[in-house]
């Protein structure tokens, strides 16, 4: 069973993820390139550790949770990376996102040296990282899949083998491809409704109750109709997302005029200073757009 | 209370709907362009007429159910229409899927007769017709509406006053909207996921699970998945609905860049033979696009 665990990135999610594992009973080692969090985590009980290298020396598996493709490979293929310290049994799992084809690379990189990877992006959010009820999904040796199990089932709840080594990148892409549209649906749906006299409550209770519906509008459409985007999953990570998702669909030839728009508008709520809002502000673009408020039927 | 109905337009939805007011036990009286609909209405206990105009002299109540806009305004204004024989009682239904500006005019044009008029379009298609639990989303004055509740009741489940004239025509096409933007969110998702290697149950599955769910491929992913396009809902009448859409848009001022889109590939779906299919096979517009199929993987 694996024991000691390297935590590499204690960001937003990265932080709670850390603590659940330290909760859970493992052994936790930690590294972070700014070091209040690694102190906060240290008085908790994790040891700290001065470079991924270090990290790869005393663990028998290493989770990374980066802001970014760069930051993964660094911490992977640096100087002072995993691989440069990792022993033959040490297990990679990056639950960061990024895409499927460095995530491929990076774990052909990790099995030339004898080490395995797994791709392992979440969705959930902060509240599900603070919960320990992220979803889990999941690319790379089905082996290595089950020996993680335990790891994930300390850190999220609903945990899903997607295939080989990319495979949970691509899923997480998927994911964030019909987030974003079904946020441009709502959005849409509620301009629309608004420009010709009805009022968003009305909007949101018909298109629930039938075909229409979405979580995205049960869970987001009454703070939307409010203007309120406290986050939640910030814009500015939508938009990195999309990127992403695109330049996935020109690396594997799939042509997504949808989220090509939705990659473009998220740009603009990013450039209009709409990145540390929620990612429902997409509302806003299509309002200043449209010259208009939602709230003017209210 | 409204016992006398008449009804125009026996067609895939308005036939059963007839038949609903029939068993409910309401006198009706119907009009239809081709006769073997009148014949078999007449058969199960229905009056026939000649014109819109004979209806509306022996009616309390109209509902017309017609393909489009100017179909309802021959009905209600042509030579032989609804107003040339309205009574001053008579309260005219309209449950087509037409532009809410229309929608406005022609209430507007019943009101300097005298005679009220509602509109009530539909959602839940043949089958919603067929077992009468419809979803109506009903615009105009709310007397009438409360009037005419029993009727509703009659041929539909969710019922709901939306506002003044037009709210009913206006919400239908917020719906329309948002349904066409999940079929394409289902669509790029299911096409960047096979090109990516990842079989469509596995990212329905993941997406289903968390904040991408949406009804739309709760109910017809499995389907779109197997390129069953069997119809539910014709892509032709999807694509009218956007055309309705996108003029509405422009007649309020809305800018509608996702809908805009949708309307295109509609049309696409459409041109390329695909009119008669489920508007869910818009997925086979993304693939076409692609040059790929969701099956590859499978």
């Amino acid at each position: 069973m694996l024991e000691r665990i390297g935590f590499i990135g204690l960001g937003i999610m990265g932080k709670p993820m850390a603590r659940n594992l330290l909760k859970a009973g493992y052994s936790v080692t930690v590294y972070n390139r700014s070091r209040p969090a690694v102190d906060e985590l240290v008085e908790e009980g994790a040891a700290a550790a001065e470079s991924p290298q270090e990290i790869a020396k005393n663990s028998e598996v290493v989770i990374t949770m980066l802001p970014d493709g760069p930051d993964v490979e660094e911490a992977v293929l640096g100087l002072d990376g995993l691989l440069a310290g990792a022993n033959r049994w040490l297990l990679i799992i990056d639950m960061s996102t990024i895409s499927p084809g460095a995530a491929k690379r990076l774990a052909e990189a990790a099995r030339e040296r004898g080490v395995g990877m797994l791709d392992a992006p979440v969705s959930g959010g902060d509240k599900g990282a603070i919960a320990g009820t992220l979803s889990i999904m999941v690319g790379g040796n089905e082996d290595d899949f089950k020996r993680a199990m335990p790891i994930f089932e300390a850190v999220g709840k609903t945990i899903t083998y997607c295939g080989s080594s990319g495979a949970g990148q691509t899923v997480k892409a998927c994911n964030q491809v019909a987030v974003a549209l079904h946020y441009a649906a709502a959005s849409e749906a509620l301009v629309l409704g608004a420009k010709a006299g009805v009022a968003p409550e009305v909007i949101l209770k018909v298109l629930g109750g039938g075909l229409a519906q979405s979580r995205v509008m049960d869970m987001r459409g009454p703070a939307m109709s409010q203007h309120q985007f406290t986050p939640g999953f910030k814009a500015r990570l939508h938009s990195k997302d999309l990127r992403i998702i695109m330049e996935t669909a020109r690396e594997y030839g799939a042509t997504l005029p949808f989220a090509a728009l939705a990659d473009q508008l998220y740009t603009a709520l990013v450039q209009n200073g709409g990145g540390e809002l929620d990612h429902s502000a997409l509302l806003t673009v299509i309002e200043k757009l449209s010259n208009g408020s939602i709230g003017d039927t209210q």
